[in-house]
């Protein structure tokens, strides 16, 4: 007798077989009908136990959450809502869940009191489907990558650059917390410390990731990046991932087509392999805005809303464009916006995004060659040396979810403007090096990965969409 | 006219195109033979340029290092070495590389040298070669978990457990370094800390995919870890890649098929796609290993000894059998083992497991059943109360590979095994939980992947296979 996974049992072709299925219970009704879930898939795999013939003390153990092994018969199931069932044989318990104690009953728990259970919420149907499509996006993002010659690299977790610039950095160390030894000067002595000098983690592989584009021409990285910023929102987490492809010889132009086919990609694979734990999703997004007035319901159901990305063009909108639109807007001129745009040179705020997005164009707009004051020392300096060869993916819902440029490749303009950053260039000495060698027009772009899970899910907090989250007062498990 | 990879025009399907290529300078000889290289492979190709039509200036750029543009034939080669070459019409010196300066020339350079030009070094053809083999094994890696319907999971990285247990961890913290505040007991109070408690990076990512096993089914993480030891060594990183599957039902023997099955499958995968890399990094071995004695010299050669793995049943053997291998064997009578075996219980040393592996059995050997002494407080204990259902895989030349077991499913005995740590049960409530509620046999192993690279790529110091290795005084780049 073999055992299959649910999914298995449910592709149908094992009718008549005797069959081995272990799973947990989902439910257990007229002290008849398990359903099985053991996690391959979001459906159940109902198995009918005859209970006159039952132990007992077994029969009373086949609550919510018991794990059990079961060995019967697959046949056609003549019930509504399936097409097999399993006729049960033999019952064994394998472990048992007290339902008094066992927190995830089959009823609608909250969002917070899940997020205080993240190592049981993946038991339930919600979470489960949002980690498979999650797990889904991940390896579409390798494939994208691996079938275009790109290579993945692993970029260091624990940097000793503190020039990334993308934001406050966790510390990390292994000297003594409370007595530090310190230096001549009275400052904490990091000669000391594990590697000899001031070390935290990263907030972008970009850096390291533009020396091996410019050896093996496409590389990417997807790994954990870190912010050590006290943004308790929905959209920000402490501890998150994020892919970084970087590409020689490819100018921000290329960045954009680069970054329309990947994300078109991913999503279409996750349509094509996640079907089933799409349509959960889509219900559940349904049901969860019933409750809320019309105008704050979603135009487009979910799935609607990925072939819509999947079918139209990105907007690619200059930043001047942008600012013209955004100050002839209705919301500018009603002084609805809490920062009213007045002149070119604003840096953009999320309400402007999602006006662009969500109101003006209605699709993903690519924003690109911004002001060069807002953006990052690494980006190239356009001709009218005020601008910068940055772009910026929004998305509606979700807001900026790419980040990227083309690279600065001149030595002597590079050099300039870590100078003006007053940033040492002793610090970035193996960075300028690749301007000084070989250097070359390069690109690359960053993905918030969670945020793509967000929008693929239609899930709204961003700490529902990573197994544990990491944020402000909260470390847990 | 289209440009292509180097890859793609040595393909030879595109004779007599014109075409546009990019790339590196590898050498340049006679004023007219250019060998280009973009990464794409370990092959350059051949580019002809007519010096006496060619700028002056442009021509003495043309050196090692040097990015260039080519417009030109792919016509069909006469020399040595190559079937092909492009007839050069225009060329273009994207950046330079000056050959007084640049410190990757064509020539051998020592180890230590290219380890402090990291940011460089990916431009030899072995980093290059040993880069695209990680990346061959990370993505057979996510092909074998994916096909074989595991879920990837990422398990945080910043902790706030420290029952972990593998090994000496990192602060994260971004309390003052100086003056961090003090609770009213004088010790440091983290509660002023970014996360509200102590937090560490992570050593493992076991305990949390557990928690996705006892849901999910199959899982499988694949991320960054980190030892914060003092091991200067060539086995040792303070910050590596590990890939931990973890399966729910699954017992020690199906553990055991598990990983070998995993390993042969990726192993195999870059037997299949990394052809040319081998090729090189074989001969690259053979080169390096002209200079020792013979019994120095490896037995087999790089893709013999993958292959021999691939066709040759992993020996599995139990610790107590080893035990008496060992203290029959000749260097344990002799005393040539730097700690002699006299007992069931000792701890295996490198050099015992290097003796079982590479002189008594001579091919990859699973050991299991420990004396649960000398293994973590998660292993299932056996029924004999002194063992415990560990595995650890060892491979000739790189010593431990794997490292797994069944997991402790029963709780009084998994609390039993905390209290006696003198671990407070508060600490693991949630790792307790999974066995308060549907508890399963489970099991699940690590397998250190810098371990696997230097297995595959025949490289012997650890620091040589990870982009940018972190090391005790050592987080440069």
């Amino acid at each position: 007798m073999k055992a299959y996974s649910v999914k298995e049992l449910l592709e149908g072709d094992k009718i008549l077989q005797e069959v081995i299925v272990k799973g947990w219970v989902r439910t257990f009704r007229s002290n008849r009908f398990i359903a099985l879930n053991d996690g391959s898939t979001i459906k159940n795999i109902q198995c009918v136990v005859d209970f006159e013939n039952l132990d007992e003390e077994d029969l009373k153990k086949i609550s919510t959450g018991a794990a059990i092994e079961l060995k019967g018969t697959l046949v056609e199931s003549m019930g509504r809502g399936q097409t097999v069932e399993v006729q049960v044989n033999e019952l064994e318990i394998l472990g048992a869940s007290d339902p008094e104690t066992y927190p995830i009953q089959p009823k609608k728990h909250s969002m917070e009191f899940l997020r205080e259970n993240a190592h049981l919420r993946v038991r339930t149907n919600t979470f489960s489907a949002v980690m498979r499509v999650r797990n889904a996006l991940s390896f579409a993002i390798h494939q994208y990558f691996q079938q275009n010659g790109f290579n993945y690299v692993h970029t260091p977790i624990i940097t000793g650059s503190d020039a990334e610039g993308a934001g406050e950095m966790f510390r990390v160390s292994t000297l003594d917390a409370k007595n530090p030894p310190l230096s001549e000067d009275g400052q904490v002595d990091y000669k000391e410390d594990f590697f000899g000098k001031e070390t935290n983690l990263t907030v972008s592989g970009q850096l390291e990731a533009e020396a091996y584009a410019m050896a093996l021409g496409k590389v990417y990285t997807f790994g954990p990046t870190f912010r050590a910023e006290n943004s308790n929102t929905s959209r920000h987490l402490a501890e998150f991932w994020m892919v970084e492809p970087e590409v020689a010889f490819m100018d921000l132009d290329g960045n954009m087509d680069l970054a329309e086919d990947f994300i078109k990609f991913v999503l279409q694979y996750v349509l094509d392999n996640c079907q089933d734990d799409l349509e959960f999703l889509e219900q559940r997004l349904l049901d969860e805005e019933k409750s809320k007035p019309q105008k704050e319901r979603s135009e487009m159901k979910l799935t609607e809303k990925i072939r819509f990305v999947l079918e139209n063009n990105f907007k690619r909108v200059s930043y001047t464009e942008a600012i013209d639109i955004l100050k002839n807007s209705k919301p500018n001129k009603k002084k609805k916006f809490q920062y009213l745009i007045e002149e070119w040179g604003a840096d953009l705020q999320s309400e402007h995004e999602r006006f662009l997005v969500e109101k003006h164009f209605k699709c993903p707009v690519i924003l690109f060659d911004y002001p060069a004051k807002i953006k990052a020392f690494y980006m190239r300096l356009n001709e009218d040396e005020k601008t910068v060869r940055a772009m910026d993916i929004l998305f509606p819902g979700i807001g900026e979810i790419v980040g990227g440029s083309q690279r600065e490749e001149r030595l002597d303009v590079l050099k300039q403007k870590v100078a003006d950053l007053g940033i040492d260039e002793k610090e970035l000495w193996w960075y300028l090096d690749l301007r000084k060698y070989g250097s070359a027009v390069h690109s690359g772009f960053g993905l918030g990965f969670e945020r793509l899970v967000l929008f693929t899910t239609g899930m709204t907090n961003i700490r529902d969409v990573i197994p544990f989250p990491r944020t402000p007062q909260s470390a847990e498990f």
